[in-house]
């Protein structure tokens, strides 16, 4: 099992995750090109390579762990989290230090069987598969007593953290709340306990009027650069549909959604010759759908590195102005 | 001027600093690697390369701003934060969003004239030079009336985020204190309350008691593994004197402290072949003096890239047990 820590000094918590035995050999820049030779453990035929499937939509009629899916999900090779019929015990370390067990779900989303064709150059009917496979993963990681919250991700590119190559999203289902999440929580309750309203309702129907940080307005999404973006480029889209989390998509949502998505990808891969990216989604904590929350997505192509000085004190810089990544990404 | 903007979902604040005319063009790898071609401005007889020094200690008697310097502290080419006649009006743009002028200090202390020399390879004396140089700079830029915050930090290697080779320093004093800051000095004054001594005194006590994070006990420092490293061989150097910032350093602390980095960025080039880090310094807000704040030091080698994860949520995961770190490291 990994272990959670808490930091008491930084409020933080940390996944110490020690899946194999690291020594300093293994950071060497030769170490980590020698391992690229290997073959794709997310390809066709390699399905013996990944833990056993636990879920995959089959063309044809085949077992599990076998050729003919269009769309494949396996827990994690090396799981930051996973589930166990260990209880979990908070333990406190002399008067300050805590930890827990990494208890809860890390799951691949194997995009597709195509190691080449990335999120931008799959079709929409693709990309609607894998917006509804994080609904149904969600919602089944939901089901799991200790999880208190579930995050989805992509990294694309090795400069954004993709450890492989082969296309594939990731869920994090976890036994804690972050501080990040609990912060944006309570933004929100108080910004509507002074102004009756959601800030990201308000700020959506603000963006749309002052036009400058908008990309695009869709019927369903708004696409923003957001006023205080960390990095160049960043992009926030919006469900226009107050909701807690994208569970509550209906099959329109989803087919614009992957339209948006794929628009933007194309842009980004236009623009900035297929950068590395990140992009995450931000849901409401699963058992408190009452919050109020308003799930959106954050789209971050990887182009600058975050430094001494974001790392001391949290604060970015950003050499873009929004308004200007908003006209070259329009 | 560059902006200060804040977020009102995540109550980050963002240093918009559109230094140059960017366009996309500016962050395709091609474009990075032809800037590198060019002369080095921080190598001796390229003084005019840069703006005018603020600081610099010669060994021949020679004009400003012409060799002969040991050290030499000059503003950033691309400031983030700069000195200005303006007054700072705090703007508000619609019900959420809110913006300040970046108004500060940001330095570079460019760290002796030797191109190649980076720090684990200078003499104590360098280093001893440079760390008194933090202390002066640090007390100018506390004088100036706007400053709340100073930061000094060193990025080395360009996965680290240094955009110049040439082995350097940075010191950002800013208008506001980061969240960051104020978490960590609430969490100090809880525990103040709660157990009648300072978090960090206690810790170095426990670490030193318990052994298993402990890297080396100084006589005036201690360095340690901090139990929730974010990751791989991150070190804590934590003066034992409880002083609030490093400008109550003597001369005898100074000296060893220059000892304990060159001990250990000489073991990091040992064991991890050089290896890019981040190293900051955390002090006390510089008109909280009576805050019992604790001052201390973080290193850590870049050697894995936070990701979607730990951006979307701010947990970290971390490869490597931090007891396992201390061990190589000891």
């Amino acid at each position: 099992m990994t272990e959670l820590r808490y930091d008491p000094l930084n409020s933080d918590w940390v996944v110490i995750a020690i899946e194999r035995a690291m020594r300093p050999e293994n950071f060497s820049k030769k170490t980590i090109e020698e391992k690229k030779v290997k073959k794709c453990p997310f390809c066709i035929n390699n399905e013996s390579m990944t833990p056993p499937e636990v879920y995959a939509l089959r063309t044809v009629k085949n077992r599990a762990n076998s050729p003919g899916w269009k769309i494949r999900v396996v827990p994690n090779l090396y799981p930051a989290f996973k589930i166990t019929q260990e209880a979990n015990k908070n333990r406190e370390l002399g008067n300050a230090y805590k930890s827990s067990l990494g208890i809860g779900l890390h799951e691949v989303i194997i995009h597709s069987p195509d190691h080449e064709k990335h999120l931008a150059r799959l079709d929409i009917d693709q990309i609607k598969l894998i917006l509804n496979t994080y609904i149904l993963r969600y919602k089944s990681a939901a089901k799991y007593r200790p999880v208190e919250y579930i995050s989805i991700i992509i990294n694309h590119g090795q400069d954004a953290g993709a450890s492989l190559e082969h296309p594939h999203s990731q869920l994090f289902a976890i036994p804690l709340i972050p501080e990040k999440i609990k912060r944006e929580i309570l933004n929100l309750k108080e910004y509507k306990d002074n102004f009756d309203q959601c800030m990201i309702c308000y700020l959506s129907q603000f963006e749309i009027e002052k036009e400058e940080r908008l990309i695009r307005e869709w019927e369903r999404f708004i696409v923003i650069a957001p006023y205080a973006s960390k990095s160049p480029f960043e992009i926030m889209i919006i469900p226009k549909k107050h909701d807690s989390d994208l569970t509550l998509l209906n099959d329109k949502d989803i087919s614009e959604l992957a339209e948006v998505l794929k628009d933007l990808l194309a842009k980004l891969e236009d623009i900035l010759d297929n950068p590395p990216y990140n992009l995450y989604i931000h849901n409401a904590p699963v058992k408190n759908k009452n919050l109020q929350y308003h799930w959106y997505i954050i789209l971050r192509p990887k182009l600058t590195i975050p430094a001494g000085f974001e790392m001391s004190t949290n604060v970015n810089i950003n050499v873009m102005k929004p308004e200007d990544s908003a006209k070259f990404l329009r």
